[in-house]
């Protein structure tokens, strides 16, 4: 789904959009490093997160930290974060605390990836899954919650609530199939959303749906779902 | 087998429970180092072991030396050990002395391992078996018996009988599947169990039916065997 | 189709022409890194372009930088150019400005190298293929044209147009399979020119029937297209 | 069939016997690095050699020099021996002379080799080979003959006949299915025994009749050549 | 084909033959380096050549300089010269000058290596195959021509007509299926004769029928064609 969806973007027109609502199969490309370009993402429901998973996909050939998911909510800049470091691991921080996921594995040319994070305020238990594979669980936050009223940021790192952005944290590359729900998805379906065999929206944020607001040098891809079917 | 566990576990409502009787398909995490989490299992013999076989299954991405399985038993607090060293390497104790296993490689992301000894005192042979590949075999405590009365712990290795216990030897990470045999379990026996295609539970301690007590931060995830049999 | 190509070529006598009308499957080799050795390439339409696919074959062993097509306009002797750096990197220069894709696998023996790039625009995006996989895009030059009346060479840098070259920089190896198309080339139509299983002509240099002339120690292999279907 | 014998082995009680003829199926385990444990093999024919093949398999994860196969005749400790260094070279020494093959794999975990060396006086060729794979050859004491009246010897390296040992060139690990032929072994018979699907016995040294004396601690492990007949 | 000779060489006992004609499926044996061991091939026609192929199979694990082929005329040393360097390259001379191939991958343990070049007078163009992949291709002495009545020596590198040999460049290891031809061979003929699936005898060098001298310490074996049927 996901080869289709990227062979078919050379097709169609490219598009700046600001405030629309998503289209199906957007990918959204940061051109260059920054402390400027960033997407805000609207989420149809409030951020008010005891359990969550957050799914997305990117592509980069970034030699540099940079975040892949900023939520800051007031008071808490990193309340909920997916930051990548420039050695390939995977920090997740909640409530401004982190847990690092060692990945040795280098991006290789042109290699997409897919990551999930789950956290359950409960147990206070991270998982992180790689292109389908889960990592060991850590423990992070026990009785935690995110909380609401903040800002979705991608693109940007946030050190303060919507803003305090530096180049040097800022993500260069593509970015797709963001999703995120107020539980814990089940490893099947994690599974089949990282090898494209099956979908599930996020109830908090649904990419096909999420409205969304575009900052500085962001370019949109957007292609109608009914043309998906052709052969790639 | 495992894989369906892995799976499912997140299908399921975790629960904390001490002294229990332990359920089908238990998963024992240690979300972070520390020096006081841990679990203490109640063998259903006494671990009065002239000859035995320990497997188990463990997923981590540490990056320093812990114990996988420790036993104190009265005066001799590495009577019987499993240990791995931040170099990949796993060493053997009984009766406070070591043989170490060279073994090259590092853990990939994500990756369980699985991994039994045995060993036999009439010969001192000691056996190392890592998914199902045997190493070479090598000598330790001859004509020694492991002492019976002590305390069999995962998540930290034990200083002295019950404790002494240093986060930099403490295990992060998921533990199932843990078994003790006292004898040498055939090893076409080891290889089945190791790829999952069938199962002997031990005779000294048997995962599904073991009772234990968890100390600190410890999460333990069980489910039902009826549910297994869904596709994963 | 390339590997029927190579083969046969050696069945060929080879011939030296100047200013020739190009024959099918043409290879040019440059035997030698120089600072004199190049071909000269007359587009079939003016490099005025807002929007771009350059693609071609390329076969070297040169362990220093070099152009693999290089295009200078009045006042921009880097207007187009796809370099290659000792590194393995490749860089695209629009208009004097450049974005560095990374590829860190170095080139094995005999190994040809499938290479196109794409650029529009209005959005400013640069993407790279190499043997028929994409890079992350990058940005540069958005709003830019690429002025007419240059001169497109292959086998050197030019630091002014049509001169400036230093053996520093010029490529020895062997070229062939060079097109250029004023517009985006579908991402399915660079997969399958990448892997030989259908061809789609550039618009704007037609590699089958350019016009060029050569310009020191250059042998261009050239054979009859009917010549092709036999087994290799 | 090794992997057959391997495996039962476990279901065999061990036992120490001295000075027995060999049963089918033995494994020589040495346990530890020491100068005092060795098994002396006694050849059915005297190691009067103008010709040989030897060959053997080991299992061992030492980081150190050790000897293999270890034959000193009067006068000559290294008349006849086979050498692994730390940096997994083979040495083959013929009359105190020797050849060192390049050989950089590593061992992995729990691997078995398979080994053989051909010698004949008549050339002084000497090949090497791995399993199932044969080196270059060179060229060693053309026209010498082993001579005979000396000590075979698996364990230790011996600096004397019969003695010198140290434990920095001792074997530590299992040794099997030695077999000593005074002439060169076809080559697909060579590659028959390393795949273990023919056998041909050492008409010199016959692993499944030789008679030989333990020294020190080493375990044999025996067992009846109609019981490897089950599935493995 | 070259599986079955080399398991058959084993059989048949070998023999020392000075200035006979060749026999079918010889291999030369350099058992040691050294600057007195050598053969002297005598072609079957005049080495003025203006353009050839030679091929050639070797299997070595020297780890210095070594000449594969070379060949001295009067006032040319190195007329034409196959080279390989301790890095892995393979330098290619022609009339005293050289160019250098880049092959990085070290041989394997006991790998025969198939190794051919090609060289054209009129485009100075010389090709390097290596098992079949031809590199990419390099010009050198356009318009010469290499002169005959020189001296064709294998084992040693020639820095006079038939002498002035050192160590330190001699050949130690195995040599076999040494061909000349005064044309381009085809490239499918070149992969053939690789793959082993078919044979063109050399027209100026043809291994099956070659006389030849020796010198020092060399072994050759050689044995029947009509033998080579049988499995391997």
């Amino acid at each position: 789904m996901l080869k289709s969806l990227i062979s078919l973007l050379f097709l169609f027109s490219l598009s700046w959009e600001s405030g629309l609502t998503g289209l199906s199969y957007t990918n959204m490309i940061f051109p260059k490093t920054s402390n400027t370009a960033y997407v805000t993402l609207n989420p149809k429901k409030e951020m008010n997160l005891s359990t969550f998973t957050i799914c997305m996909r990117f592509l980069t050939d970034l030699n540099q930290d940079y975040a892949l998911f900023s939520y800051a909510s007031p008071g808490k800049d990193n309340d909920l974060l997916l930051f990548r470091t420039s050695q390939g691991n995977y920090n997740v921080y909640i409530g401004n605390e982190f847990v690092s996921f060692t990945h040795s594995r280098s991006l290789n040319f042109g290699e997409w990836v897919q990551v999930c994070s789950t956290w359950e305020s409960q147990t206070g238990l991270v998982g992180l899954w790689v292109d389908g594979k889960r990592s060991v669980r850590k423990g992070l936050m026990r009785g935690y919650k995110v909380k609401p009223g903040g800002a979705v940021i991608l693109g940007q790192e946030q050190d303060k609530m919507g803003g305090g952005f530096v180049s040097e944290q800022s993500f260069a590359g593509e970015i797709t199939d963001v999703n995120l729900w107020d539980y814990i998805l089940p490893a099947n379906e994690i599974k089949a959303l990282s090898a494209g065999s099956s979908f599930t929206a996020g109830n908090v944020i649904d990419w096909e749906t999420v409205s969304y607001t575009e900052n500085g040098y962001v370019v949109v891809e957007s292609m109608q779902k009914s043309t998906t079917n052709n052969n790639n």
